[in-house]
């Protein structure tokens, strides 16, 4: 125990404090996706920017940066492999970034991502970008701003990424598509040259949504998430998010013509919360509670949507109860031409809904694009077009609508630049981790088979989250996997995956 | 507009933060009691004590008092009758019971309430009250020490009393129960010997649950409920909470055997939520926006609740409605035997099923024994039974469970006493206004049987909503009615209407 009058004691106190108030922002922002009537938009807008103005001040009061010194000084420094030392070495990293903003820019943020959260629902549904493009304009103007604040080297992403990423900059991003894109590109002409397309419309039958919700909540409870400690709803764009290791939620959206959108959502976000319910119990209510990144986040994610969710092994376990659930849908189906289905490489529009192969091309998009914004190549009137012409050059397809193009994602509503990134590194390091686990456990396809998802998941409480966020990204792949992040896995997996599935 | 920077601007942009802290800790318990998982509980105490903390620091922090002097001389006094006095009056009236409290304290209940009331839930449950009896009674040695730092001159309770109907004492509530009980007595008497005994077999046939929810928002939407504004969920204790002037919620609970109890939750506590809704929009954010007390909060829901939805006239209008809703259930009913039936008298044991006639005496027990326990005459161990014994002497019942009895109502478990009279207030001010509405616009029965809702709303929104908390309770009273409250018209009402239907 940490005596409550020690420096790291008061400095402990002090970031319950905080997490309790980024706690209850996480739980008012969660209400405005899943239940908040449409007039609570305002009041919300005002309730977020008091709660982010409140927590960045206590968090950048007077006393913060003694505290962090004075507990530095009990502990011995902040060097050893503790919680203590780590939590002092990871406070010292956000209080760095959170000092150099000014507090009201962060309100300022906060309220205009409300706000502009609700502007980009309403220009979606109605594909009206313009009606959306101010607040865009408005947002990029506050994210340079709050780049500026924090500093770069090199360029103004720098600074953005660092905060999702620690240890990354734009040009290690740049050098990882550089060093990607030949071998998904050649995958990807493979599959189109052979010439052998995948019929997936057992996809899109009849599924009626209140059975998918109820077989979706079974496969996420089998892979290890906890309902107990939290609950799935539906929303536009589904998330997983964290008010306490006793309450993390995920959220999904279900399409009654369209059943893997809904179930992989599902073993997506499950695969957030997973990690997040991993986090030890005496991390709660501190900053080393979480993820290690969002990169790290993303991997846990993609290896049971990707890896696992889109296997043969586990729909050997799972589609005989898929079929008893949806016997009209699937009656002349079986397991094999249902992960044939769910493999179907083609180029498509919509991020979230994109294959393996391709998913990576349209990260890289928003990667560009989103460095054209910031640096002022590229302006917001003419981003449609520049994300029109960048999805032809890719995928060779062109948006019919600007809902089906820039306004599809919700990130940049809410001013997140510098994410997008991560989910291509959580695609590689999946990969990574996967070939380690299975390198050490042989047997985890075939226990997949049997629905025995208990040895993986050890694995993974074992090597990333019992660690919460203690360790730097690259420290942590390095002790699970022996390696620093590549590129080599991943191109492994997809090639022998889809080499098979598309007979190369 | 207030200048920022004058000591009004400076009050009102603290009391704006205040309730945006507010707002929150009001969203984190109605999804408490909605939505979230078992796991939450530890970390929603935590989460909900933070924000109570700050906002009660915020509130009674060094500057409040002398920003609340230094507006008073801007505006020359406290005295007139605008927004900006009444904020001022309001707000010294607050600060002065909030400053009494010690930070800890109010932290400490926060975390005991929340930590009680997921007990009390179990043991209501499992109809075990030796499991809830610990938190019962540390939430009345809490409840002793707040009420000992507010101060009182004759009663402990007098001090719990003022919080919730300010301007009223103990003695006043006892005199008001010592007026009410002989006419409440004799009218039940009468309507026993009478001995008609109304069969409301009606309302307990089948009624599935998401029809119902369906009629139930038909209702309340044609009342006055925004649900732009609003929206309806399910919990164990209906209840109505406001996150601002856009977003007021309610919650009901539907039984399918039990058609009454839903609907008229549901109208009640839109009754409630229509007076949240009725504040004007630039009271927002401020201590002016709600009710002037919970008393003249009840009277609204009451109003609605019973003398309008327990009332021929609107039955007349929505029967026909009910009954293609639920054509099997009602096929052989009428409106005025289904009206018969929702008036039907009879003791009973829980108080929020009770009819207008008994409601009182359930009330009336519960305000001497919460006496009883905050000034030590009654032990928690033997309060079950002193439940159990006054049951038998109002009602001629006794509890055969502590889950139908001592165990049924939420405020206990959340550390709410002194309360429970505010529901008699309401009772007594339902028919005080009702007489005064019906006096000015004698149409409003024959508008109600029409479905025409939006007199008698107008009425109450031009005497009672757009003045927010801008009065106190007895100049509201007799501003709207011309008369202090009085237990007359209640009793002129019940009897009227019992009268027939009872034919005594």
């Amino acid at each position: 125990m940490t005596a409550e009058n020690s420096g790291l004691g008061r400095l402990k106190n002090r970031l319950a404090q905080i997490s309790d108030l980024e706690s209850a922002a996480a739980v008012l922002s969660w209400d405005q996706q899943t239940y908040m009537p449409p007039g609570g938009a305002a009041g919300r807008a005002e309730q977020l920017a008091t709660l982010a103005r409140m927590s960045h001040e206590l968090f950048t009061a007077g006393g913060t940066y003694s505290l962090i010194e004075q507990a530095a000084g009990e502990i011995g420094g902040v060097d050893a492999d503790t919680d203590d030392a780590a939590l002092l070495r990871v406070t010292y990293r956000d209080f760095d970034r959170a000092v150099k903003l000014p507090a009201e820019l962060v309100a300022e943020l906060a309220r205009t991502r409300t706000l502009a959260q609700e502007a980009w629902t309403k220009a979606r549904a109605a594909n009206d970008y313009p009606a959306f493009a101010p607040w865009l304009e408005k947002l990029i103007e506050l994210t340079r701003r709050t780049a500026e604040c924090w500093g770069y080297q090199d360029r103004l992403y720098d600074a953005l990424v660092e905060g999702y990423e620690p240890g990354t900059t734009t040009a290690q991003v740049a050098a990882m598509y550089a060093d990607l894109k030949p071998g998904l590109v050649s995958l990807v002409q493979a599959i189109v040259e052979r010439g052998r397309p995948i019929d997936d419309a057992v996809l899109h039958r009849e599924y009626p949504v209140p059975r998918q919700r109820e077989f979706s909540e079974r496969l996420v409870r089998d892979l290890g998430y906890d309902f107990e400690r939290g609950r799935q709803d539906d929303t536009t764009h589904p998330f997983c998010t964290t008010f306490s290791v006793g309450d993390v939620r995920i959220t999904t959206r279900f399409d009654p013509r369209f059943l893997s959108q809904g179930l992989l959502a599902s073993v997506h976000e499950a695969g957030h919360a997973i990690y997040e319910q991993g986090s030890p119990a005496e991390l709660d209510r501190t900053p080393l509670r979480g993820g290690a990144s969002m990169g790290v986040h993303e991997s846990q994610s993609r290896l049971w949507e990707n890896l696992v969710g889109r296997s043969r092994p586990f729909w050997q376990h799972f589609f005989p109860l898929l079929r008893e659930t949806f016997p009209e849908a699937l009656a002349d189906s079986s397991a094999d031409a249902f992960v044939r289905a769910l493999c179907k490489v083609t180029p498509s529009l919509i991020r979230v809904e994109a294959d393996e192969v391709t998913y990576n091309l349209h990260v890289l998009l928003r990667f560009e694009l989103e460095n054209d914004l910031l640096e002022g190549r590229l302006s917001v009137a003419d981003a449609p077009a520049a994300w029109n012409a960048k999805m032809q050059e890719y995928l060779g397809l062109t948006p019919p609508t600007d809902a089906e193009g820039i306004l599809q994602d919700i990130h940049w509503s809410i001013g997140i630049m510098g994410y997008f990134p991560t989910y291509s590194i959580g695609n590689l390091l999946a990969a990574q981790l996967w070939e380690a686990a299975t390198g050490e456990i042989p047997e985890i396809p075939a226990q997949l088979s049997r629905g025995e998802f208990a040895p993986l998941l050890g694995w993974l409480r074992e090597k990333i989250h019992r660690h919460g966020r203690k360790y730097l990204p690259n420290e942590l792949i390095e002790r699970a996997t022996g390696k620093p992040l590549q590129s080599g896995p991943f191109l492994r997996y997809l090639t022998g995956k889809y080499t098979e599935i598309y007979g190369l």
